[in-house]
């Protein structure tokens, strides 16, 4: 099994997604809020590019969520705090969403064997659920408008170092993620809280989402994608 | 004063070079060849995109050097390692030079306010030189391919541990730089080993370059690009 990291979208082209299990990143705070509300008894989540796409979706009847820039669009149900996304009125429901980051990355990575979200909420099932595939794995980090950023990368430094010793390291992104993760590892939670995305959604005071969204397993589920569809 | 770090040319498009001094960083090996042939008496190092424009300059009696692929060019009397760039015979010559990803680097930086060359060898005169100048600064990996590697971001975090305390960083590229050569620090050549990039060049039986690479300051001097050359 050979493992490999993509930090931003804008490096996409430099990788194959067909035949691979892909694992979509983006910890503050897309793929966060889709694990947090699956585990809470959403029934799906769909994701789409556009705030256009995600309106259509609602005029069905479906929840719209989602941000530009880190804020709540005002014509939306729901922004993109996992607290949002753990409400029980929402149990049941399908939620329509669109973020900066996390959703473009979703959309790059329809061509693979299969698109799975990760997070530190549930680290522990996409280990476990990447321990069993027989593909070979690409984590495709979210980044910010593009740029490589620290959470989602230290999160694929996670994961390859619950690989370490059953996974061949395809390139120096997926080495560097290591040593970057193992060097932060005593205190994920600070280290994310220095990162350049933390410190832009603290104006928004979303401290809580920050610290919620560096928590490690507190969910034990897989959201995976199923045509337009993420369930469990 | 501020710096970030382009972690290779396929993300420079998210980069303002203008009004910068930007640090071309290509550790293994054209940057580390060009400190160490200019540090030897090379009158000058003509960098250049392609095989074709090396040899319009051999025809004026330049010395051809270069590589694709990590070997050197038959026609060339030169390849791409350090030893070959500090021979006597040298002296006083101007050499053109194409490589696979360290010169189509410094073409990308030639808007900027300056291009300095970065290497290892070097880096005391690196970090003298920023110290002094009142432009942002952009370090700018060559990487391999268009790809992130190990070698070039260690050295990217080198710089950003000098100069920690006297600049901005603006993004987490330097930030995880940074953390990444302070993780490292300890032994850069056993770190520049494991690289990808030097696992490739083993084939090639290049180890003395690879431990020559990663020695520290060997050089006081800082290459810069004036016009199409580099000299001291």
């Amino acid at each position: 099994m050979k493992i490999d990291v993509c930090y931003t979208p804008d490096l996409i082209h430099q990788y194959e997604v067909e035949n691979k299990t892909v694992v979509v990143i983006d910890i503050l705070r897309a793929t966060s809020c889709m694990v947090a509300g699956l585990a809470s008894g959403v029934q799906s989540i769909t994701p789409v590019a556009t705030v256009e796409e995600c309106e259509a979706l609602g005029a069905q009847g479906y929840i719209m969520a989602g941000e530009r820039g880190g804020q709540k669009l005002p014509q939306f149900q729901l922004g993109n705090s996992p607290f949002e996304y753990m409400k029980p009125e929402l149990r049941g429901k399908k939620i329509a969403t669109t973020t900066t980051n996390g959703t473009q990355a979703i959309e790059l990575s329809k061509k693979a064997n299969e698109v799975v979200i990760g997070a530190f909420l549930n680290q522990k099932a996409v280990v476990n659920h990447l321990n069993k595939t027989k593909n070979d794995i690409l984590l495709f980090c979210a980044g910010w408008q593009g740029k490589y950023n620290l959470e989602d990368s230290l999160f694929a430094g996670a994961i390859c170092n619950a690989l370490k010793n059953d996974a061949e390291f395809e390139s120096d992104s997926a080495l560097c993620a290591l040593y970057l993760y193992q060097s932060m590892a005593s205190d994920i939670s600070y280290y994310i809280s220095r990162s350049n995305h933390a410190s832009r959604l603290t104006k928004f005071n979303v401290r809580e989402d920050i610290e919620y969204c560096a928590r490690v397993d507190e969910f034990n589920v897989l959201p995976k994608l199923k045509g337009a569809e993420l369930v469990l």
